[in-house]
Parts: C-alpha cells; structure tokens; sequence
C-alpha cells in the first residue's frame, strides 16, 4: 500500500515528528539518508521507515526491507510528491527511520571506564562529532548535563553518523548526581592555570573528563566536583581549540594511553 | 558624518560584498564581531570599518577607533536601520571589518617546515577550525587546493576566529605544483591500507601532510605523489573521523613530537 494522501492518519503521525515536542513525548527520534539507515538497521530497529516512491525500487531498498523484522518495524511508502513534508532536509534522499530514543538516565550504575562529560555543551555539530570520535577511540560513555544541546537535534544525528547507536550516552537531570561517583571516579576538568599537560598525565584510572560550554568552559559546579587538571599544551596567542577538537584529543590521548599500557 | 541613506555612494559600494564576485574581484573579505575586529586589528588593517550607530557610543567602539591608524583604515558610520542590509549574519552585533586577501600563492618557495594541504575539502566549519588548531598546534602553514571550499566565506572566516591572520595560507592553482617541493618535503597522506600509526611516526622531517575531502578522502594525483602513508589508530567498527578532528589530531601529534624531540 502506497500513501497518496496528506489526510492518511499514518502521514500525518510521522509528519508530527518535524515537532520537537512530540518528538519529546513520544522519545522518538528520526535518521535519514538510504546508507545510515542500512547501516543502523543493524544496530536497531526502527518503530517505522518511510520511504518515498521516487526510490521505492532501487536495489537498496530492497536490502533495507530485507533487513527488517516487519514483526517490530513497519515500513510506509509514500508518494514522492508528499514525502518531501515529512523532512526539513533539504535534498531528502527519500527515507527517513524512526528509532526509540536511546539515551540512559541512570549513571548511578556506572564502576568503571573513560567517561566524557559534556558541561552545557551547546553546538550540535561539536556534540555529534565527539560522538564519533567516543566510538573511535573506544571511550566506554558519554555523559551529557541536561543543558546540552538535544542529543536528538537532526544536526547532531547528521554529524554521529551510526555511532549514536554504538556509543553509551547518559542525559543527567541534575549535576549534583555526579558526586555519587566520586569514590569510583577521578573528575578531571580542562583549566590553563595549575593543570598538568595531557602529554605527561596519568590516564589510568577511571576516569570522567569535562569538557565545558563552548563560550564560558566548565561550570563551577563541576569544577569545583574536580580532582585534577589538566590542559592540552598549545600556542600562546590562542588560549582554546574548537570543543569538538579538544574532547577528540583527549579521547585520542586516553585510547593511545591505555594500548601503550597494555603493550 | 554618519550615513543615512542607502544611495550613498560607500553604503552601496559595502554593500556590494555581500556578493562573493565583488569580493573576488576586489580581493576584500569581511570580518564581523567587535572582540573579532579588536583583536584582528591588531594584526592586520582593515581597509574599511562599517559601524552602526546603535552601537557607536560604547566604550569598546572607542578603543577600537583608538587602534586604528586612519592614514590607511577608514571608520564609516552608519544609522543602524540600514546598517543590517550589509550583512546576511543574523543578529549582526553592529560592526564589519573589510580586510585585503591574506593567502599567498607561490609555494615554490617554501623550504622546511610542517605543513597541512586540504585537497578539495568542502565543508566551512572543518577549514575554519583547521585553521585554528593550526594556530594552536604552531603548524608553519596551510595548502589549500583550488577546489577546497572559499577561504573567505562567511562560516570559515567565523570558525577560525583571528587565527585567519597568524597562520601562513596558500592556495594553489594545481596539485602538481606540489610535485616541485618533493625533494625539500615528504609528502604524506592519511591510508588504511599499508600505513604506519601516528603512534610510531617518524615526524622529524619536513612533511606536508595531506587530509583529504570528506567524501572521497585523498585525491589519486596526491596519493600518487605521497611517500609516506598513515593513519590514525581507532576502533574497527568505525572507519574514519571528522576531517577537522583527523588533522586536528595529526596537528597535536607533530606538535608533540617536535616538543619531545627539542626537550
């Protein structure tokens, strides 16, 4: 069966998740693009996948559908002269998945590993990219302060590619609940002054390492939750890097760390 | 004298930048943001400064005009309900630099160093933050191919913030002008395949290091060229990194070596 109309109860579910509060009610959120899809299917299965008509034939379509358990997933396809509403994409390649949000509240059960904490983190494109690199450089979570940018914005699922399927990511409420794990846990802030350079740091312990808000750093809160500092060396005429940039170093420096350790 | 119409000859005359074939064809690129343009004054003199007058009265406007050396800099007022038609940055905070083309263009002579080539990189947030961890990581100089995203766009000159002026940038016409710098350099690009670690590279050389497009990563007449290849270690499952994160990453680990090696 084919969606023909803008009146299709169907369609007009799936074009209520262009909203962010329904996207928030019902903790659904959407990827899109035929490769992520094909590629995320395998990871998790979608609620539903619209695809458009325009490329309902193409060879893999037929790979997605045969992919799917139809016993959870349910697949619509929709009239390519429709489908266009369902996106805000520009240039939509005419699918669009709709996954269960994926995110854990619960850090209370966390023992062990290298976390990174974003502190207020605000621009999606840095949040999808230090998902990426969490995955590739083996960091066991990410923990995210409720005043990060929405881990579920269509940006930052662009800039994560698969690997917010592949990565532990924990949304906390308050702060204060990171102070549970100070026993188990060093909290390690960046900070220019009275920090130790990441080239001569200890990163065998576990671990939970801050990086701050794009424009005002780490907060207080959690500064002042920090046992240790430190600071990735660099030219004195620029005192910070892109936050994308400088959480990707330290996760490089912590994997780079515990493989030269267990050579 | 403050401008008040939108027929005056200069207001039409800046106007006109908004257009990127104005901005080629006077080689004049535009800088907003009144931290911005305090600090990039201080390295480089703009041609032209546009200041509205919703703004023309604070004190951080008056050091600014304090800075300038009016012999060559010119300070244009203009009243703030035209003001915004220079611009297409949303909530433009009042103040527009006019700066002379930086890059250079003749790399034959070039001799020693560390240098990054971008072949055909697309996207603005990833140069303009190249830049910056260019700057950060004291990298002698950028290569830009011809085909690599406009260096004087709007986003790249906003992401590299005022490292745009302290970082040595060429862009070259074709890649085979690289050929003559072979024997002063290696060249190396990022593989897969057949590739050292960064962990265990040699860095003591002159190396022009190349990061490649984000889609198709380096092109066949760079990798032709290369001597040397190697990757950045990470997790199977993931099979490459943002390209502002890769050569952010290859950046730091030069950096780190040179460092090493001089302690």
């Amino acid at each position: 069966m084919i969606v023909e109309s803008t009146d299709n109860k169907t369609y007009k579910y799936l074009k209520g998740f262009l909203n962010k509060k329904q996207r928030r009610n019902e903790e659904i959120f959407l990827i899109e693009g035929i490769k992520v899809v094909k590629e995320t299917i395998l990871e998790k299965a979608p609620l539903y996948i619209a695809i458009s008509t325009k490329i309902m034939d193409l060879e893999e379509i037929k790979e997605i559908e045969n992919l799917v358990d139809d016993s959870y997933t349910k697949i619509i396809y929709i009239k390519d002269k429709i489908f266009n509403s369902l996106t805000d994409t520009e240039n939509s390649q005419g699918i669009i998945a709709y996954y269960n949000f994926i995110h854990k509240k619960d850090i209370s059960n966390i023992k062990k590993g290298k976390f990174i904490l974003l502190d207020d983190l605000k621009d999606p494109g840095n949040l999808g990219g230090i998902i990426r690199s969490a995955e590739a450089f083996s960091i066991d979570g990410i923990i995210l302060t409720k005043e990060t940018v929405d881990l579920y914005n269509p940006k930052v699922i662009r800039s994560t590619m698969a690997s917010i399927f592949r990565v532990n990511i924990y949304i906390i409420d308050k702060k204060d609940q990171l102070l549970d794990l100070k026993d188990d846990f060093k909290i390690v802030s960046t900070a220019f002054e009275n920090s130790i350079s990441i080239y001569d740091f200890d990163f065998t312990d576990n671990i939970i390492l801050t990086i701050g808000n794009e424009a005002h750093g780490v907060s207080t809160e959690i500064f002042n939750m920090s046992s240790e500092f430190i600071k990735i060396p660099m030219s004195d005429k620029i005192n910070s890097l892109n936050a994308n940039v400088a959480a990707s170093i330290c996760m490089y420096e912590m994997d780079k760390y515990g493989k030269n350790i267990s050579k």
